[in-house]
Parts: structure tokens; sequence; C-alpha cells
């Protein structure tokens, strides 16, 4: 009955064009809201161009718009948007006006509401096949629907519209597909509950895009020319952008929720940073292999820090979210709409490329592009005025996927001449001849070989041409999904109260939102609205330092971090000179918290440290193995030493873990390192040993009511920690004694008490370990930091 | 009676100043070699320039020329230049002249040709200061003669013309000081015959440009701004330019034996990149810390290949010579006119960071210049064309020190705007304003602040004035000389005949000279002449590998490049295959010299390899300490481990040096190396083992005629070795045959024999232990080169 009705409509259009003669089998495309926004703009246009485009693969198609409103009037307005279906530029008039009537033939409306409306489709869809004869190939159910309306769709869907064995279920999801890590794995939960993973197609649109889709067929065409260079030695930096003239207004309640990264950086730049950044699979059209090295990718990220980022609001913002959200007039958004993030991946082709993801809102132009900047590997001895435009190498050199908009106005390839001529396939893109006078990223576009798409086709319609072909590489899976969340999400919650960068938007924005990258962060480069860059941003800190007594010793307190950053000159100085009298740096470390920062420091500032002639020893050791996280060793390791090149012959781990067992009496481990200790340390005594202060007045791995390794010959220690893991080995106090300079490093409010009780005491070792460390003959010095020294 | 007639010939002139009003003591400069070249052109003027400053110093001066001339004549010519003497713009006019005429009083002319001519000499200055009532401050004898006059020359000046006890006597020495390391060496192991070191200047007069000379003071006063930014992390590169457009007509009986290397970089060159890149000393002006500091910058120069430099001769420079050297027709000079080299430095500060030295005769221009580019870092989200141009961080960043001639055609120092406002001594640089059209390394005037020197003074004039004030900063010590010498003189003697790119000259050498800079190697851009850049270059070999059977088992053979890329590339499949299926990868490594290029090629060019994840064994080890030279780890490790990111504790050398000692079988190194193995790698079978072979047979350490190692459960053995050293550790066969995979690399000519050999033998591990490695159920694979397959 419902059938014969929505039947008649059709054929109150006219008649339904044969559907047997094809005979691969049927399809049908279930478009779950048929008459919304983003259905009317792309969806079926993208529909109509798979049709035009299928129309003779031997498939039979049907195409049944959805959704809540009632029929007649549903049926009216998605009518009013079929027929204004427009005929591609490049499709035959005649053709295109006899495929449009048949589609709209094709087509009919449900409304899709209850659970009886979902079955009565999957009825009409199985009579329809039966009538006509057809074998069935498939079914397509395209969400185009708030999230919220997800589950029950797809309960429905699960319950009654599935095709019958040997045909394929395929649903199509549109964003947001949750808001951070957990809600994306609840989503991801339920519909797992529904469908399988092959079954579900996600959209990031940014996908169908011309110029990303090309990534990485165009990586692996021109494999030959990219395998020696693209990798951190030839590679610049890359730069992945998004930005919009447009601003939020209207759109509030949605924006308001999610702010520029989960709206564009979370799904579409990352996307875009991956197919451009993940090793080639042997196969690229394998979808299979496409998404097992996209995934590596993505774990290959380092992770992200509130300093691996700067946000801004444009000025109205505010305003908007007052207005539309019905907000009092002091409600403050703390929503960025512009965001710059610097990422790097720990993938040794791409370790230390700056990967810069940048997207905005009302900023001067509308353009999206993804660039990837060579160094200038060449020295050209010719005067410039003098050098041949397009082969010089000492140009710059660049490949950029031009997504879209901006000065170019077309998707785009673009190689730099001096690079090397691309292999690009003739059937879908062609070399263009671009504006003679347009300069493109710094270069007239005459230096590229540029290329634009044969037919420029709008990524939906390359989408539903992939659902199509089951190209599920096109699409996010849910391992992809989750991994992109679990990428940002950290930075999602560590900046929530970050303050924004106000621009004024437009042209206005000059140079306010430009941003350096300095030591693996990002920073506005102009520190005040509309003020020159104040080079003070350059100069190291005049250490606002006091500089005193502490038990009878010298003190310097700061800061915590103009502290730490003159500790690590300090040690710096002192291993310089040591080098210069000795040939080589006998550098004792503690573990701890505290030290972390100073590693941190030493591998990233101190390039003239000797690290050659240095040797490193643990002060004290957890009894775990080295490679464990809570080693003292691992901490030093991962901060520090992997960092610099300190020989290996010159590490010297405590041997806590020997004949397969940990800090066991016999197997003699501290003896052995006093041995290894006396045989390469004049004298046994450390050129700088840097101690750290437990809140409990320990020391090292000395603490307090015992009285090992607080006097006699013994030179290291096992000891009894009150805390896990309880078993340590430690230098002996008299060791420790024995150096030519102590360094004590006291940080943070927790250590106040201890630091003013230690003020007053004297030498009791006994129940204050740290109180015992007094150097024989060599230098003792604090550094405290206020937090700790005033509380 | 000699003295008479000098002075009759002062007197004549006019009366001799009043010498003795100057009371702080007396100053007698020699110049030898008063009547050739460089005094004509530079040194009298200096001289008189000196006058000019120090006039009313306290000091009082005479200035004898002298050279091998007879008086008469010598005198005519000798005060015909001094005529032509030129009063500085800068002074006013009257008192110059009257200066000049002082100046003049105080010349006179000697012949210094016998042994009696200095006594005579010496006698004349002790004469005229007795006279005079004049106390002596010192001497300074400017050796402006050929080199091979000098030992004569300095024998007379230290047998007759050393001054008094209390007063000073410097020698001021010319290029060419020696052609190589061992002709310095012996030149300043004879000059230190004469003079002590303290009284040698020798001069370089590059280190008399004012821009040159401003590196260190510019450094030091604006220490502030560039301590962040002055390292490898912010320096692009450095570039250190002398450029020529005259040829070497005239000079090549010079020429022909030097070339541009010896001409040029060995010392101007090297000694401008020596002040950029050397360490700060706490004290600029002290000139032994300078010093110090300078031969420390040395000594971090990594040493050079044949592959760090591109070479060039002007094609008229082989007529040139025939003609000016008769030689025939058919004659060939390989001395080159063109240098592009690329130097790396060992110091953390500059690790990495391409220091570019490049010089040449008939070039487009005549300029040199030191410049630091540094790494853009910036990111502007604002459309190029609205970007304010002086303020903007993403505009180039640059600091220039700029020698002289070329487009500014006057010594000047720049730093970009968007760096910081130098520091400047006001007294002697002035900020300029150049012409505002001008582009200079891509950027318009305007872009720099750019200061120039407010008096220009010719290099002598600056160092004459340095050795008056004991500057010894400025001037070539035996030590630096000698450094500079060790430094050249192995790519000098690696090079002499290495082909040259033949270039026309002028502006037509386009683009014939660019070259570039690819995994820290040189080369010119274009393959041949006048032709474009050949995409070819830049990719991979397709490999010309045999593919077949050596002793039942899978070969490969190419020669050695292509092979050891082929086996570099397995590897890295065969490791990242492992990671995938187990989570890691047990690679065992032989010693020996010919993995060593395998090495590099691994550490330089695969970025994909899953080092993280890799534990690297040793196959075998001498018993040496593992940082001795000798040892298989060092090799390993100063080739591939200190360059990749393997996990300190993925990383297991053999326990070859227990409890201070050897190999010593109860320290029972074999089994802790066992020990290990078990515990680490499952069923003890790695993933793949590379092997050696020796030329007797041997892999491993497993050696001929010894049965060790080739049965049984003992998994790691210790041997005894034909060549020194006799002692070894090594796995045994049967953990080798455990392996999943075998790779035996077999390289070069020596290999013939036995590799021919053991085509033909079977399984005799005692005499040929090679012939026993048969992986039970792993995959053996031979990489033989076709040297050593087919002799």
């Amino acid at each position: 009955k419902m059938l014969r009705r929505v039947l008649c409509t059709v054929l109150f259009m006219g008649a339904l064009p044969p559907l047997a003669e094809a005979s691969q089998g049927h399809i049908s495309v279930v478009l779950l809201g048929a008459t919304g926004d983003l259905a009317k703009k792309y969806l079926w246009q993208g529909l109509f161009q798979l049709y035009m485009d299928q129309v003779s693969s031997g498939y039979s198609f049907t195409f049944h718009g959805a959704a809540l409103t009632a029929v007649e009037p549903g049926q009216r307005l998605m009518f009013d948007v079929l027929k204004k279906l427009a005929c591609p530029p490049d499709e035959s008039p005649n053709r295109c006006a006899v495929l449009k009537d048949q589609f709209l033939k094709l087509s009919q409306y449900h409304q899709l509401k209850t659970a009886e409306n979902y079955t009565v489709l999957n009825r009409e869809i199985e009579t329809l096949l039966h009538q006509e004869g057809l074998k069935e190939a498939g079914r397509i159910f395209y969400f185009s629907v708030p999230p919220f309306a997800y589950t029950e769709i797809a309960h429905h869907i699960n319950s009654s519209c599935r095709p019958p064995p040997g045909a394929w279920l395929r649903v199509v999801l549109e964003k947001p597909f949750g808001h951070d890590l957990e809600s994306a794995q609840q989503l991801a939960a339920e519909l797992s509950g529904f469908f399988r993973e092959e079954e579900m197609y996600r959209v990031d649109h940014y996908l169908g895009k011309q110029a990303v889709a090309h990534i990485l067929p165009f990586r692996h065409q021109n494999r030959r020319f990219l395998d020696p260079i693209w990798n951190r030695h030839h590679v610049e930096r890359v730069e992945i952008v998004l930005k919009e003239t447009v601003d939020a207004k209207g759109r509030i309640s949605f924006y308001e929720q999610y702010g520029v990264i989960r709206d564009v950086l979370q799904n579409h730049l990352t996307e875009a940073l991956m197919f451009l950044t993940m090793e080639l699979p042997d196969n690229v059209s394998r979808a299979e292999e496409v998404l097992q090295c996209k995934l590596k990718a993505f774990q290959s990220l380092q992770g992200l820090e509130k300093k691996s980022v700067v946000l801004g609001q444009y000025q109205a913002y505010t305003s908007q979210v007052q207005e539309e959200l019905q907000k009092a007039q002091d409600y403050i958004s703390t929503t960025p709409t512009f965001a710059g993030v610097l990422i790097h991946s720990d993938n040794p082709r791409w370790e230390g490329v700056p990967l810069l993801l940048t997207s905005g809102k009302a900023l001067d132009e509308r353009v999206g592009y993804v660039r990837v900047l060579f160094k200038n590997r060449a020295y050209c001895p010719q005067r410039e005025t003098l050098r041949d435009a397009g082969h010089s190498q000492c140009k710059a050199k660049q490949i950029i996927f031009y997504i879209g908009h901006g000065a170019l106005n077309t998707p785009a390839v673009l190689v730099s001449r001096n690079l090397f001529r691309p292999v690009m396939p003739k059937d879908t893109w062609r070399e263009a001849v671009g504006q003679s006078d347009l300069h493109i990223f710094g270069q007239p576009l005459s230096d590229y070989y540029m290329y634009s798409p044969v037919k420029e086709r709008d990524a939906y319609s390359v989408l539903i041409s992939n659902i199509y072909h089951g190209r599920k590489d096109f699409f996010i899976t849910t391992e992809n999904l989750l991994a992109s969340w679990a990428f940002w999400t950290p930075l999602l919650s560590s900046i929530s109260h970050l303050p924004l960068r106000l621009y004024p938007g437009g042209v206005e924005n000059q140079h306010l939102l430009d941003f350096e990258m300095m030591s693996g962060e990002v920073a506005f480069t102009l520190a005040e609205p509309l003020e020159l860059l104040n080079p003070s941003r350059l100069m190291p800190n005049d250490y606002r330092t006091i500089q005193s007594k502490f038990r009878q010793n010298p003190l310097v307190s700061a800061w915590s971090e103009d502290l730490i950053s003159q500790l690590a000159s300090d040690i710096e100085k002192t291993a310089s000179r040591t080098v210069v009298q000795t040939g080589q740096f006998h550098l004792a470390l503690s573990g701890g918290s505290s030290p972390v920062v100073l590693f941190q420091q030493l591998a990233r500032h101190h390039y003239a440290f000797p690290w050659k002639d240095t040797h490193i020893w643990l002060v004290d050791e957890r009894c775990v193995p080295l490679a464990d996280t809570e080693s003292n060793f691992f901490t030093l390791h991962k901060h520090l030493l992997q960092r610099v090149r300190v020989p290996y012959f010159n590490i010297h781990p405590m041997p806590v873990h020997l004949n397969q067992r940990l800090c066991v009496e016999e197997d003699r481990g501290t003896e052995l390192y006093a041995k290894e200790i006396m045989a390469l340390v004049a004298n046994a005594s450390f050129d700088l040993v840097l101690l750290g202060m437990g809140t409990d007045g320990h020391t090292a791995s000395l603490f307090p009511h015992s009285e090992t390794g607080l006097e006699g010959a013994q030179t290291v220690v096992l000891t009894e920690s009150p805390v896990k893991p309880h078993q340590r080995m430690s230098l002996s106090l008299p060791l420790i004694n024995k150096a030519r300079k102590v360094f004590v490093l006291v940080l943070g409010k927790g250590k106040h008490d201890i630091t003013t009780l230690l003020s007053r005491v004297g030498h009791e070792p006994r129940k204050w370990p740290i109180s015992g460390v007094s150097p024989s003959s060599g230098q003792l010095v604090w550094y405290v930091d206020y937090e700790a020294l005033l509380g």
C-alpha cells in the first residue's frame, strides 16, 4: 500500500526507468535528513553525480530521501531540491537532462520516524526488487542528521533495514564524532552495537577535497623523486592551513561547544597531516595497508603541551555569544576561533621537522593548503639579479597541495620547477598556467609546475563515489578516530583556560597572529597588540636571583624557572672548566622529579656543554630494571641522555640488576659500582654531585633513622626507603663529601617546612641525612627556589 | 759615517723633528722590501697613518725603509713612494701636510744585504737614540719580501738587530707560510730558531678588514641577543665568500703553485670562519684567551673529504699557464681557480650546520662577505602582500659582515630588522642608509640595520696599528697556522687529480658553478655544462643487482655501493616486518671494516628504521676495552649507534671487560652474554645476524683449525685469532644457525679467491668456519660484490 503510494508519486513524475536492464544488482541509497542543509547543498548533487557516473556500470539504483517530516510536505520539499540539481559543465546538456529526469523518477521520499516506518521502507525495497526481478547488491544509509539522533536510527536500521545475506550495508556518518576521547569512545561503542567496522563510513569531507585526496597518490607516483628528500634532512617545515574570512555568526550554539581545534584541526588538518607524514604502504590502493600506516603515523606524534599552541579569538565573538546564546553582558567565552599548533613526530623521518597546523575564522583571506617547504641546500655563486628564474637551485623549493579558494581559486598541486616535474595522472589532473604576475608563497607562479583537476569536483561527490566503491581509506575508521582524539584530548583539557589573543578580524589583524617557534614551543611574536617585537624576548633572563648564604654555604634563590636556568649554566661552566683542566668531567646525578626540568634545560639550551668528555654517574637508584619507568636512570635517559651525545662508554648506570635479579647483596652490585668509580674517577672525587632533598630531610637514597651510608669506608650502599620501591642503591655520605662540588636543588612549596627547619639545625645526619652533606675540601652550593625558601 | 750620510739625506729634506720631546720611548720601524708592490700600495700608507694616529702618544718614531738596492737609487725610489702618500679625507689638510713633512724627515732608506749592513743599521739606531737621549721602546721589522728570503733576514735580525733588554722586538711576516702542513712546520721550526713566538706577527690581511675585525667585538657586544640564537637550532647556514672578477693573469707563476684553496680558503676564509664559530672567551680583549678559543674551534672541525668540495677552473687559465710558464700546447693545469667547500663542526653549537666557504677568480662580481642565515621560525597568517616589511618575522633573518666591493661598495655590518637592533661602537661604526632600491641577499636594504665604518681604513693600516698595540689576536700564531694546515692538507693531497669544472668566466658562468649539499657532501647542480638539472640525480639507484644462487642460497651481487644500499634496505625491511610481528627486532652485527659503510648508510638514509624497538647485539668482539678504537663495539658506536636513537637499554656490547681485566675465563663473560641473550631473545633465535667472511674463511670470531664454537651447547665462546689482538669473544656456530635470517657480506677483490673456493666446497667448518653457516630453520642470503665474486 505504502509502496503503491510512493511508486505512484514516482509514476506521477514519469515512468520509472527500466531497472532490470542492469543485471549486476541493485543499490538502494537512503539519505537521512534529505531536506537538510547539507543534503540541499551537496549530498543530492553528489548522488546525482554518482548516478551519472554509474548509470552504465551494470548496477541499478534507487534513491530514498528520508526525514521526520510527513510524507506530503517532505515530498514537496525534497523534489524542490531535486529539481534544482545542476548539470556539471563538462556534461552534455542533452544527456544530463535525460539522466536528471531518470534520477528524479528513481528518487522517493519517506518519513522515517517510528520503528514501523523503517520496517515499511525495508519491505518497499524488497518488494520493488522482487517485482523487478533484481538481485540486491547493497544499501547505503547516509546519516545527514544531528549526532543525538544516531543511536536511534542505527538501532532501526540494524533491526529492520539490513540487506539480505550477500549484499552489503554501508552507513555513512557525519561529524562531529564526539568532542573528546571519552565521548568519541562512547559513541563508537554504541555504534559498534549496531554495525560492523567495515559497514561504517565516517566522513571527513576534507578527505574528499581533490588536492587532499591526491596527497597519497602523488607521493606514490613521485616516489623516485621524493624518496631521497621526503625527510628531516631535506624538509624545512610543513604547514597545513585553513584560513576563513567568515566568522561563527549564526552557528554560535554549535561553535561555542567546539571551537577551532575540534572544528577543524582535530579532523581535517590532522588527517591531511597524516597523509603527508605517514610511511607509504607497499600498495597505496589497499585501504587496509593505508589505514595501518596512518595509524602508525598517529602513534609517532609527540604529545602536545600547552606551549605547543597559540590561541586567539576574534573580538566580536563574545558579543555574538551573548546575543545568540542569550548570555549576560559580562559573559566571557573562552572558545578559541584561531589556533596555531606546532606538532612534532618521533618517526625518524620527521624528527625535528616543525609540522604546523593553523586555522582561524575572521582572517584576511579564505584559503586552504598543505605546504611542504624544503631546505635550501644550494649555493649559487652568480649574482641574484643574473639568475635564471625557474631553474636556480637557490630559489625556494616547495610542494603545495592547494585545497582551494585564495589567490588561485582552484584546487591545485604545485611543485617548484627546481625540484622535479611531477608525474600526474593525465586523466584527472592537467597542467595549468596561472596568471603570470601572480606570486604564491613568495614566488611567481612561473616558478612552479602547476596542475589542476581536469574536472573540478566537490568533496561530497568525491566521497559519495568512494562510498560506492567501498574505498574505506577515504574515511575515518574507529581506530583512526580514537587515535586522533587520544592525541588532541590532553591538549584540549589543558588549554581550557589559557588566555586568548583577541584579534579585530580581517586585514586589521596585521601581525597580531604571527607566531614563532622556539625550542619546540610556539608563542605570538608580538607581546602586546599592535606593538613591535620587543627584543627582550630574545634575551636570556637577567637572573633575578638572590645570592646569599644557607647553612654557612652559598645560596642561590629565584623563581624556579630562573633558578633552573642558573643551575644549568653553573653546571655547564663547571663542566667546561673541569674538562679544560683534567680532560674529563665526572658528574653524578640524582633521581626524583626536580631534576627533570634541569635535564631538559641542559639538553635543549647548552650547546657548548662538553658532553663528549663528560661521564655520567648516578647518585642513587631504585631497585628496578633500568628500563623500568620507575628507574632514575630511565628518567635521566629519557630527558637527557637520548638527546645529547654522551658516548655509551661514559654512561654509568648503577648495577641494580644483576643475574636477572634486583639488588641482591651477594651479586655485589655496590662493590662493582665502587670499583668502577675507583677505576675512572681520580681519587673517587666526583667533579660535581647534584643532590635533591626530601620532605623528610633525606638526600640521595640515604634516609632518616638509618646509619647505612652515613659513615665508614663503604662508598656505595644498599638502603631502604620508607616509600616504594623500598630497595635502593645509593652513594654514601663520605663519598659524596669527597666531591669537588656539590649542588643541592630544592624546589616547591612542599619543601618549605624542611627548608626552614634545616636553616636552624646543625650537623645531624641521623635525623636529616641532608644535614650531613659537607664536602671536606669541595664546595657546597644550595639552589632553593622562592617557593621552598619563602613558602 | 753611514749615519751621517743618512741623516744628511734626511736633513736635506728638512730638519729632523724634535724626537726627544716624546719621553715614553722610541720605536723604530724597519720595512724590508720598502720599494716593493705591497709597500708602495699599502704599507707606507699604513705607517704614515700610524704616525698620524700616534704622534701625540708620547712615543717617538723613526721609519727605516730597506731593500737590496744600493743606497742612492733605493733612496730615490723610496722617496718617490713617500712623496705620494695621501692624506686621509677625514684629516685636516693643514695638519696632514705638516705631519707628512715630519714623516718624510723621520724616514730613511737602508741597503740591507750583507751581515754588515744589519750591524750598521743597528748601530745607527743606537747612535741616534743615544744622541737624542731616548729610551728604546721597541723595534718592528716588517718582512715584505718573498718567503725564500725569510731565513737569512731572520738570522741577521736575530744576530745583530735585537733591541736591548726591556725593549720589544716584533717581526711581521707576510704569507705564504708554507704550502702544506709539512712545509709550514718546517718554516715555523726555522723561524723559531730566531724568534720567540710572541715576537712573531704573521699577517693575514683579512683580519685587518674592518668587517672581519669586527666579528668578535660584534658577537661580544651583542651577546644578549645572540646567545639564544647563535647555534644549530637557529642558524640555517653560514656562507663565507670571496668572489673576484679578475683572473690570475700576470701572477700565474705564483698561482699555479697555490691555487684557490691555498691562496684564499686556507687562510682568509678559514680565519673568518673561526671568528664566527669559536666559543667566545670570557674576555674578548685578552689575546691569549681569544687564541685559545680559536684553536679549539679548529679542533672541532670535521675532517674534509673529496666530496666536501667542488672545484673549477676558468677556461682561459690553461692557456695563460702555457704562456706565462712557457709550457707546451698540450699542457693541462690541474690548479683550481674556484672552490666551494662544505665544512662541518663537531662543536655541539654548530653540529649539522653547513659552513660554506667559496671563492673563485673570473666570477661575475667582486665581493666578499660573511653571512649567517637564520632559520625562519615564524608563521604569519596574514597574506604576504599585506605584511609590513621591516618587522615581519616571516622575512629572512640574517647577519652579514660585508667585507667590501659588490653592490654596497663599502665595508658594512647588516642585521635584519626583524632580528634585533645591534649594539655598535659609536666611535667607529655609524648607521648608514643605502640606496632604497638596492636588494642585497634577497631583501631590500631597508630590511636591515646597516652600519658602516666612521673612517674607512684599509686592512694594512688596521694591522699596522694592531702590531703597534701588540694585539696578537689579529695575527696568526704558529699553533693557529699549523692547525689550519692540519685541517686543509689532507684535502689538498686528495684532490690533486680531481676533475675541475671548466667555466667561461664572468656573467657567462650562469648556473655552471651552482652547487648543492646532500648528506654532508657537495656536488655541482648541473651535471654537464649548460644543461638543466637532470632529475635522475635525485633518484634512488635502480639496483643493478644480480639475483642468483651461491652455495644453494640466494645471492645478491652488485658493485659495492649498490650492494650496500640493497643490503641496508633489506635489513630495514626485515626490521620493520619483525617489529610489526613481534614488537622488537634483535639484530646481531659483526665487526671488521666491511660493515662500516653499511653502518653509515643505515645512519644516514634509513629514516623509517624502527631503532626504538631494535636490540643491537655483537656477533664477535676483540678482547680490548669497549672504548678502545680496536673494539668492534667502538666502530659500531662511532658509525651507527651515536647517530641513531637506539635506547641505551637495547644495546648489548659483549662483556669482554670485567673486573678490570679482559676475557678472563673465570669472570664468566661468555656465560653472562649467553644469559642476556636467553633472557631477551625469544628462543635465543636472533631475527637477523650479519656476518662477514675472512680471506681464510673465518666468520664471526670462529677461526679455521679450531673446534671452539663449531658445535655443542655453548652459545658464546672465547676464541684465538691468528692476528692481533688474539683473544676474541664470539657467538658460536650453533647459535648463529638458530637465527631467523643470516646475511653474509663479502666485499672487495681480496675476497675473490676465498669466494671462488667456497663456491666449490661443501660443509667443512673446521677448514672454513663460514661453510658451517646454515640456519636450521632460517634463511641465509649472500651479499657479495662484483669484485669479490668476479675478481
